[in-house]
């Protein structure tokens, strides 16, 4: 397999930097590859997979040695879901792309993740690739993750990249614990709140882009600084990458909602409408974040300039001032016949004249370190220094 | 019930910042949450329910304890508008929600409060989430609440997040005082006249912000601050804000007039047209108000610019004066003579020679920082300390 | 009448300003308040009715004391021009509004203005807001009217803001020497040649824009001061005026060409097709002067950063040159020992040595202050004052 | 005739200045003038009248003295082209107009340049408005003229502004050589090859940007002046005429490919498709250019920041260093007691000590200047000085 | 032949710039032109004529002398692929163009490179015109060469540009090796097999960019110099030519899904519908890279802006502490009377007091120096040197 993955990267000497990258990249494959190739990472974790079957009464849970175990479940009236958690396993992916009759293309595009977010209409199933993100707990930037789900008539399954963290859970709690109407309705139904999941947890996130952006707007007026600017740059580098998560995510639920499959019912149709809407607002947030920021970006060039002003008036009322009086000073050579008056001078005779005289230079000058020193300017030489 | 609301950060130190953010979050579910379940924030006034049946010679007006307390209103010939005021008891707004038969998720969106505006069309009735803006009365900035509007065949349901304040009361004073034709139509009429009001509400906001933009149209270009950027930017942000207003709701109006509901009369589909021509002039005014506060902000940079050059040339000039007065000073270190010549440095022999000397400094130094100090100069310097 | 108007502001001690904001404003109607009340403004010009009656062969010019008086000319085979100048009495605006048969809404657009261009079509009438500009004399600047045209079977209703002035003149001049064939033709050729006249005054206003951006050319390249940066954002404001009411008249222009109203013949739609044309050059021209502006802020700004360094390296040659000398003078002191040689500073035993020193200080200050203000540096700290 | 024509203005002091204006100016009629009128400019070259009349076996190149002589060749089988060359005459127009019997807003457009390319459709013939571009000897600018195209069924009237020159030479020859097909089509395949001639004539003027743009490229990095700035604001406003040129363009061909006109062959269709995508290739070259030139700005405000960057840091290095050493020297006022050792400033008793020490300071003062006189900074200040 | 082409320009002194020319221009026919006519650059390698005849069971693979030779293959039921590599001889283009049945103007598309990618359809066989990139080695920059491919019934004739590479190599491993299914398919497969090879060429030119970027992130915060400036425009520049390459390609390929023509079955579109989603993808990482890169140069210029502002305060510092000593240095003039006591200024009397002191400055020079010296100030002055 000598097809390039740019997550290979992991292993390199700063691994931030390549989370950052992921945010942009796509899986390509080798240019003249055969097509349907599927890439395994060996870093990948090896795949769970779970079976989750219900209907109103009863629930089995089950985690699965191999694909073919569930294929009994799949044709039952009963929804079968079945989750794939890591694609660290060439052979297992294989053997569901057989089990589930998946077309090599689709599971070249369920493997060889990030793909960009898409339905697929085929006779018998539909394929919906989605891009899940969450919160870091940092409170900076996010995990982002592809899902591929493919609803079938009683099944839904779908593929996760790792199995430590997806927002699910309350979905599986909601079938778990018979919440709602979720075990009365079908793998469309349970299709859609998995969608509603993958799209509501794009408003956590941003909402902390909303906090982060507030804070940035003080700093930025009262006092940017070369740190103001980064996190200014790399809010708005993340932002692009949640913009390029959701905007095909909207048109691929459009599609859903549009196309005709009968494997989504009418009724199902009123709920994705809903999550519809909720993308729309994500997109909404995303822009106007996206607007905020680059308005923030005018800010702090214009602060920059007024600070500067600012720097060059202290030069300058400091200049002014004792530059002309330099010159008087200089024009007497205070040589002032200290003979002829004793107000002439009379400090030159004085017995600690020199030393005074030295003290009060002393004192000036630390007055005038503690002033800048004070307002952190020795701290900007640092950085002068770095470079 | 555990999702989380954006809105219970009222309880924040800084309650001014989070009415910034409202104008730009939405209500989100907890990723996976039960579709359909509405969120009551503690702090949330309780529902004032007020009902207002009128025909075109009777006219009543009822504070009800209940939501069921009108139902046997709803289905007579007379027009029943149901005013509820605040989101704070799941109880009632349940009730609500079966007396006027709505959808789980209609319910959530007229109470998860801020959705985006848009028109949902049911059998029997159409459900409409508006946003209505009123000015502040500082002057700055503006109050922003959901109104959702549900139109049946003799009812109209409105919602509104607060009983304090709305621009509702001139539409009162008309079916109080039988003014216009308003007590001759129906409920369709009475709806328009509603979004009517809150379309024309945003009028006066946004002569606000003409005022606004003209006060710093002056401010720029022959002082600008560092207040002056802030307020370029809050005015940007709160212009975003009102966009986001607007656009959706003038889509939704045009959704009203074109979806073919028979719910609206062709008559009052006349006048919607009117109330759409106000919805496109106030997006007119924004994307102005928009593209002026934009420019303001180059004008900004560009001034910032042109101060530093002042500045620059003022130190140049004294300093282009006075080092080469001060070098030619230097050369002669003024030693002449004084003994060859009584033109050579009398001054050094007077009496008070010294002292008139030093007068002359002081002279000079009080001059010049008496020049800066009028300028403003040293406000600005305490502005640097604060950082 | 309670209704707030921005054009009541007209009393306000600053007229100028407020004849700018009239650009970006619209009239608006108080939240709530009944559709179709007008507004009469206590300063406007009472109006002044004239009706030009003509077919081939006669013409009848006469001015009306009532609208009602017009009534007998209207159903004739002759085309009745009706222009009523003026917007201020409410009494004759509303027999206006009965004699020609006028829903209140569209009275309420005739009479509120400014309002958006536009054309509603009615079963017997077709209504058209459009509005007129003139340049002014002094060259800045323009006068802004509505004009709203209601075109019936025999007649053509016009009603202007200001008696004072229109574009209408030589249309009127055609019709009384009989000149080309608009006395041969019927109401909807004279709508065209009013819509002509309109769209074609459009021109002499965007020649002046085209002289003063070429001025502002030269002068931001070669001496950018305050009042250019003024000047280019004055432009750039009145551009977007013009642009807002050049956009909506080519849609309507294009509505009335398209929608098949009989009111307007085959033959009439291929003039307003040559109509149509004119006023998307307009736009495009509009349009090329926006993007030239807003390229004039960008020279701008360089420009300023240009000249700041053009002041630096001033400061920088001078300071360059004099402090080190100064610093070379400084450790001699300048004590050469006199006695030693004759070559040994022998100025300072000069009989005239100090008073010559002073002179060459004074030259060499006198010199320099020449020069920066020659250069007009000195006007620019008046302004530094004025702040 | 009254009216205004803006090309008038070549008569002004300044002719290359309106050379430039004609960019982006339109004719205009005086608002409410007759529709029709044609204006003759008093300066225009009287008109040349060539036809050419072939077919496959026969060529005929006459110079005609009035349009109606080529009234019997309009209706032959063969194919004649009546090129006019000059727009001087309002006789000769009026009779071409009623010997190809336009319509008078035909006319009007054909005579009354410039006009916004288009095309329109009469019966019997097609019109064609079109603007061809020429590059200038000299490489900067373009000459840009109006071309006029009227299609009949066996002839092809072409008017052109002036008769110096064309972009039809080569079209002519392959007529006189019967080189290609040309002789062996009809006045369509002619339209298409003189069309074709128009959008290629774009290539070589684009070209001379793209190597105006790379010049630039190398200038604004290394050496940004006032004259780089000048330089990029005029490739902006020549690219915003060409864009304005070609856009219509390219609309008036694909309406000449759609529109089913008979008197097009689909043959011709084909050859026009190609002409088109030529279009498309100018259009993209003509946005490609913009984008960069545009880019340019940016670079060149970055770089003034830069070279002021360095020129601060030259001042701040000079400052730096010798204020501190003329501190120093300041204290010991270099008094040192030249009797207590030979070391302390034995040159204070040199021969030449003083004028050694001059010499000094000439050499460092001299050295410095020439310093900055190689790196150019003086003709800054001459530049200063023309403000 | 007389035809000009910009290629020629390859003899040029400055052989790099004209490589990135060669980004922005199209082919153009001399205005007039005759339609149809080739032209040979005579430094284009003589064409190579790869025949590759394949079925599921038999490959033949030939090095034919003249494209006569190939006629034979054509109508087999095997697949002909007929590869030209090079258009240097008018001849053989010729010849291909009999043999094929290609339209002049088709043969001009193919050979007169570079055109805009496209695709058309004639009745028997499909014209595709596309670009291939690949990345050079030194990772900056990349080849970008047209192939056009033709494709008829059991054939598909490529014509590439130049023999030394291309991104075809895994496709003919493909074929000599029977991977896949590509020997069990039609030539509309191989056509897909071609362009997903071209498209995939695109990743890892991006890939470089994307590195580029990230490293120039770093740098344009740390330490923005003037050839960081250089590189990010740079970066733009070949971006836009890549988004030129991508956009016309991304229509084709859907020209090509949509069209029903029969040469392309229904099972190659889903093929091609992948390949679209891979030319989505690839514009999706421009856009990003540029919107990326546009937001470098905003944080280049608020770089440099801050770096100003570092070294100004450095200035500010050192003239505010220094200035004012001097300043006291100069009024006493140092002149304190040793002689009243021993504390005035002792080191004037001192033995190697004068050479101390020089030896202080000379530390305190040597000391600022090496500080300017080791933060890269001088090469900065280099800089300016060689403007």
């Amino acid at each position: 397999m000598t097809q390039k993955r740019p997550q290979l990267r992991n292993f390199a000497t700063q691994p931030n930097q390549d989370d950052e990258e992921d945010l942009f990249e796509y899986f390509y494959d080798k240019p003249g590859a055969l097509p349907g190739t599927i890439v395994i990472d060996k870093d990948a974790p090896l795949p769970k997979i779970i079976l989750i079957d219900y209907n109103e009464t009863n629930r089995t849970c089950l985690a699965l040695q191999s694909p073919e175990d569930c294929a009994k479940y799949l044709d039952t009236a009963s929804v079968s879901w079945v989750d794939v958690l890591g694609l660290g396993s060439e052979e297992i992916l294989q053997q569901l792309g057989k089990v589930f009759d998946l077309h090599p293309l689709v599971l070249e595009d369920v493997v060889n993740v990030p793909q960009r977010p898409k339905v697929e209409d085929y006779e018998d199933h539909v394929v919906i690739i989605a891009r899940m993100v969450m919160p870091k707990e940092s409170g900076n930037s996010f995990y982002s993750e592809q899902v591929s789900l493919v609803l079938g008539k009683h099944y839904l399954l779908t593929v996760q990249e790792e199995p430590q963290r997806d927002c699910f859970t309350p979905v599986r709690d909601r079938i778990r614990h018979n919440k709602g109407t979720i075990r009365k309705r079908g793998a469309d139904y349970l299709t859609y709140a998995l969608l509603d999941a993958i799209i509501d947890g794009f408003f956590p996130v941003l909402e902390d882009y909303g906090e982060r952006i507030e804070d940035l707007e003080e700093e930025v007026i009262a006092n940017p600084t070369r740190k103001t600017l980064d996190k200014i740059y790399q809010i708005r580098r993340e932002l692009l990458a949640l913009r390029r998560a959701i905007w095909p995510q909207r048109d691929a639920i459009n599609t859903l909602i549009r196309d005709g499959n009968i494997l989504v019912s009418e009724e199902v149709r009123i709920y994705l409408r809903d999550c519809y809407d909720h993308a729309v607002q994500v997109m909404d947030m995303v822009e106007t974040y996206r607007e905020l920021s680059s308005g923030l970006m005018d800010v702090y060039m214009s602060s920059v300039g007024n600070r500067m002003n600012e720097v060059m008036k202290l030069l300058t009322v400091i200049s002014s001032i004792f530059i002309p009086l330099t010159f008087v000073a200089g024009i007497y050579g205070m040589n002032f016949n200290t003979e002829k008056s004793p107000w002439n001078m009379p400090e030159l005779n004085w017995y600690f004249g020199y030393p005074l005289c030295l003290a009060l230079m002393i004192a000036i000058a630390s007055g005038l370190i503690y002033f800048f020193w004070k307002r952190g300017w020795f701290e900007n030489f640092s950085t002068i220094k770095d470079e």
